[in-house]
């Protein structure tokens, strides 16, 4: 049986308060923004140039290549942000920008299918010469993903037809035939969005292409060695500078085939990239060993190297993670894109198993991180996400080189902000998942849906105000009952959660997090969920050297740091004392409609001038001066300028 | 009045048990295992060629110029090791070893006295053009300071008139006359060598290059910027890679004359080189206004830039201070180098005034972080020296690439270990300072030395088991009465120390840290002293980010810390009570001699394997388990292999 994960997805209207903000500023602010950014009219950010590369290529503008080798996918990734935002907004005038768009990659686009300016512009000639270090698969990919969301929502065949066109080509050209390249990319991306192509056409050769690029990774004799001989290098040749990925294969994951990889390693979006597809595979062939090789990552990734805040890559160099329990706050990475695949990867697992595990760390990754990466005026971005920062250190000690105190405008590198675009218009993705006997609610993300259940129409109303609020209610209407088990999430956060239907408490016990509801719907059936929302101090595993006496407050998804704005500095001197009870209080300004936390604590050394010996041999005061400690959502840190932020404070527990 | 700070510190006779240990270890063992490595002999090191080099430029070998800009300072470092060496121990045929290479150094000369291999056999024709960056400057510097000292301890002339001939080269280069480079060395050295010479020599010339390197440098318009366009370069060519010591002057306290410098900045050691210069000469122009800019370097550099182990450079980039209070454990650079150019300056800074601050200083760089650069068997060195170490984290994140968890066989940059071989050889040139009334007495290091006070012999014998031992004794012996004063110092660290003459305590207060014993000495008078080395507990200065909670222990100079092979792994979880008494015990084995302390604590949350939650919302148990923390002095370490160790732990009086 093969499965799909095509459900209409993209027919989900949003009607979340917290998401619709985040959709309205992305329609409004962040879409023209990057539409203006890629069309270099950003006047105090790095240049884009990723359209005129596409005019160039197209033959419409003379000129030179500008931009990374992955230059292109910025434009597509804005287009499957926008396809998103038109499956909740509908809007003439950004359609039609967009189809304008499609036909530009059109003419771009060769006659043997092939798509890259880099390689059109730049380096013609030289396709498919440098698949280790270079960008050509990957920008097919974001290509296909961008062509599967427009034609969902939009019904429009071009962008399909140009991507079957280019997918059919790489068809043509890798593989293990003779006169094939036995290769693969050095960043995975193609293999999932080959796999939504291939559910949207249903032309299985995709299907056999990402599995292919997926087996055929990290076999030997290895396909980077081969392919750095042909450019003419020897090993000899290696260095740190050019060819360093062929000495470090695990930075791109292809040090040893998948099924025989133990754990997360390497660039972090390049390893979550690559799950997604193989998860994703795994559900459509309902493969259990692929899956337990994902599960095994997957736990890899999740219960020795991911960060509070759903953040991984523990380290700049490589963009990567480090090693088990290796989680420093002040040096983390923790790229926006690699948090966003971390939903990818999540959702994927979702459709193998009905393990809220899963929905926990899609939901961890949302609210933080990717949240995180975007500023509340929807202008500025993180592509870094520390836990902890301190302007001053920043500025002077160079392992805060890829640290910045607060979000920037545009990048050189622009992964992230289309990527944030894309993901928060298109949130509704993430919030269901079928199975066959089984529909699960893994997000409490306020949305109508109508769902086909054996033909009937199923629809569901999600209502609430999430994550402010604890309350839930999900009522039911269809023409006819259905029978059928709708499987609700019990966060791994809430303790207590409380669910009737209809209002009757349902006292069974959930199953792996999602508490099963079988019954015969019928219209006007609801679904009343609370799940308080206390506050709730968090420790780390004892083996994470950089946590030990330190705890983080959480209240629901969202994790909690202090400011400077509102704590003052040196926040290494405050101790909290999460014994003491938590008061919620209502932010003002910038933090208008956010709950605050008002904690007690001490600040143990007072506010000291640069004065005093470096090293004392006197004592210390301990009582210190009692403080209440605020602590604001962690996403919403930095928009009130520059200052120091943490998430992990010193606990009074510890003595 | 001319000063000087000759006064036959080569004479004196170490006859200190700790120290004594050392320098058999520097003659047995470093100095004949780095003539090997000077001349390739080890084969598991890396290649030094330094030799070679020599030999090549002096026409009596051929081949290709090999190593570093500055790999001519490895030879001249080693002979000064040498020189101090014999002073102690005389040995006919080292001394013979060392003239051979005088002869050799003689035969690399050039007619004009230039003398440099890298300049001789790989670039000719291109002296002078690129001080900025490269070392010909500061190998002229080493140079002169092993001629000082070879001539000093055996009286010969020859390396003193190579030395001469090559300093009235550069006298004849550089200055501020038509047709001369108006320029001084991108890495400070050569100006406290040529103090050295001048003071040997008498030839004031040396003190007049001296101060003009000293006062040119930083002035406008700048050097570097006219040096690099003469090579052919412009502005827009400068990036990160060459032509970066041209954007950053700071990194080589190039950025504004040294009289305008508010901060200790840039590359540790090349400030500290540069300031222990700008002292000497301070002192030897008895220029207050001088010395008041060494004092508020000084300052910068101790108060609010110095780790407790008397190291500086608290970042690996640029080998370089960071910012106030930056004071990182893990990723701390601080030099082997760095700590004995501390303690050059602040010998100069001793000789400007009576001020034990500057011997405090010098004793907590020499017992802590240069005798910590070499492994016990003498054969091992580091060049980094954390305050903190976990391997697993080393080998995996990047951060960390500078640090080594164990010491190293030797280095392709090759600075340190000579360096500490020359330091400990000739360590009686740091015991005392003489100025015009008093002798100040600064260092504990048994000896015996003759003084000659208007031209009366007055001859010291100190005596004790210093660092281990709090007594110490110090005999007079002269064949006259003499009247003058011994300033002994009383250490920062020693709360409750007690002085007699002849049996009667002493009673009035010590000044700036020296108590000052004004009589009429004669033969047979004896000073005891006695330093009580209770084990003290250190706390940082509030502002100190990463070292909130925490505290450290030191016993008399000596800074100790955990290391896994006595306290087990996870070092984080273990929290020590400080306010519990302490416990001093005899080491074993390879710790045999030492004196280690035993404390009480708790491992607040127990060894745990890597299964378990990452995150949780449990509270941790807060009782944990007692345990006896074993501290070493933190010198000691990574003598046992690999493994964690730690100077900085949590305290159970923070809560």
């Amino acid at each position: 049986m093969t499965m799909t994960s095509l459900f209409d997805f993209h027919k989900i209207k949003i009607t979340d308060t917290f998401f619709g903000d985040y959709q309205r500023l992305t329609r409004e602010v962040v879409i023209p923004y990057q539409w203006d950014a890629i069309n270099d009219r950003i006047t105090d950010a790095e240049p884009s140039h990723a359209l005129r590369n596409f005019r160039i290529a197209a033959g419409l503008e003379e000129g030179e290549f500008y931009g990374m080798v992955f230059q292109d996918s910025d434009v597509t990734k804005w287009l499957e942000a926008v396809a998103w935002s038109l499956s909740q907004y509908p809007d003439a005038a950004l359609e039609a920008t967009a189809d304008a768009v499609i036909d530009l990659l059109e003419q771009a686009q060769w006659e043997d299918g092939y798509l890259n300016t880099w390689y059109t512009v730049k380096e013609p000639g030289q396709r498919w010469t440098n698949l280790a270090e270079n960008h050509e698969l990957y920008c097919a990919g974001h290509l296909f993903e961008a062509a599967v969301a427009y034609y969902l929502v939009t019904g429009k065949q071009k962008i399909i037809d140009i991507s079957c066109r280019f997918a059919d080509h790489i068809d043509s050209v890798f593989g293990r035939n003779s006169g094939q390249i036995k290769g693969y990319p050095g960043h995975p991306e193609i293999e999932l969005a080959l796999l939504k192509l291939y559910e949207v056409t249903a032309n299985r050769r995709y299907l056999d292409l990402a599995t292919y690029f997926i087996d055929e990774r990290g076999t030997t004799p290895h396909f980077y060695e081969s392919e750095y001989e042909k450019r003419g290098f020897t090993w000899r040749s290696v260095t740190n500078g050019p060819g360093w990925m062929f000495k470090d294969k695990a930075y791109s994951q292809a040090h040893a085939p998948l099924k025989e990889q133990q754990e997360a390693t390497g660039h972090a979006v390049r390893f979550a990239y690559l799950l997604t597809g193989a998860a994703h595979l795994a559900h459509l062939k309902q493969d259990d060993a692929r899956y337990q090789v994902c599960r095994r990552l997957w736990d890899s990734m999740v219960q020795r190297q991911m960060y509070i805040t759903g953040g991984i890559g523990s380290q700049a160099r490589g963009e990567a993670f480090s090693c088990n329990y290796d989680l420093p706050s002040d040096t983390a990475y923790t790229e926006t894109c690699a948090s966003i695949a971390v939903m990818m990867f999540a959702r994927r697992m979702l459709e193998c198993e009905g393990d809220a595990e899963y929905a926990d760390v899609m939901e961890r990754a949302l609210y933080n991180t990717v949240l995180g990466g975007m500023s509340l005026d929807g202008r500025h971005f993180f592509y870094v996400n520390p836990l902890e920062t301190a302007p001053v250190a920043i500025r002077h000690n160079h392992k805060y080189e890829h640290v910045k105190p607060v979000r920037q405008r545009w990048f050189g590198c622009a992964c992230c902000p289309p990527n944030i675009a894309r993901t928060l218009s298109g949130i509704g993705q993430y919030i269901y998942t079928v199975h066959p006997e089984t529909l699960f609610i893994n997000l409490f993300v306020g949305n109508t849906w109508t769902h086909q259940i054996d033909g009937q129409p199923l629809t569901l109303t999600l209502e609430g105000h999430y994550p402010t609020q604890d309350k839930i209610a999900i009522t039911v209407d269809c023409p006819k009952e259905i029978t059928h088990t709708l499987a609700v999430r019990i966060p791994g956060w809430c303790d207590n959660a409380v669910v009737k239907v209809n209002g009757d408490p349902v006292n069974h016990a959930p199953i792996k997090g999602y508490l099963h509801l079988h019954r015969c719907w019928k219209a006007g059936d609801i679904i009343e969920m609370q799940l308080p929302m206390s506050v709730r101090p968090v420790y780390a595993h004892p083996q994470v050297r950089q946590l030990a006496g330190k705890v983080a407050l959480q209240r629901g998804p969202l994790v909690y740091c202090l400011e400077e704005a509102d704590n003052g500095c040196d926040l290494h001197n405050l101790w909290l004392d999460e014994r003491l009870p938590f008061t919620l209080i209502s932010g003002t300004g910038l933090m208008q409609g956010k709950t605050l936390i008002q904690a007690s604590g001490v600040r143990l050394r007072a506010l000291s001038d640069d004065t005093g010996s470096l090293y004392q041999f006197d004592q210390p005061a301990t009582e210190g001066e009692s403080v209440a400690l605020t602590f604001i959502p962690w996403y919403a840190w930095a928009n009130r300028g520059e200052g120091e932020m943490r998430i992990w404070v010193n606990s009074q527990r510890y003595q």
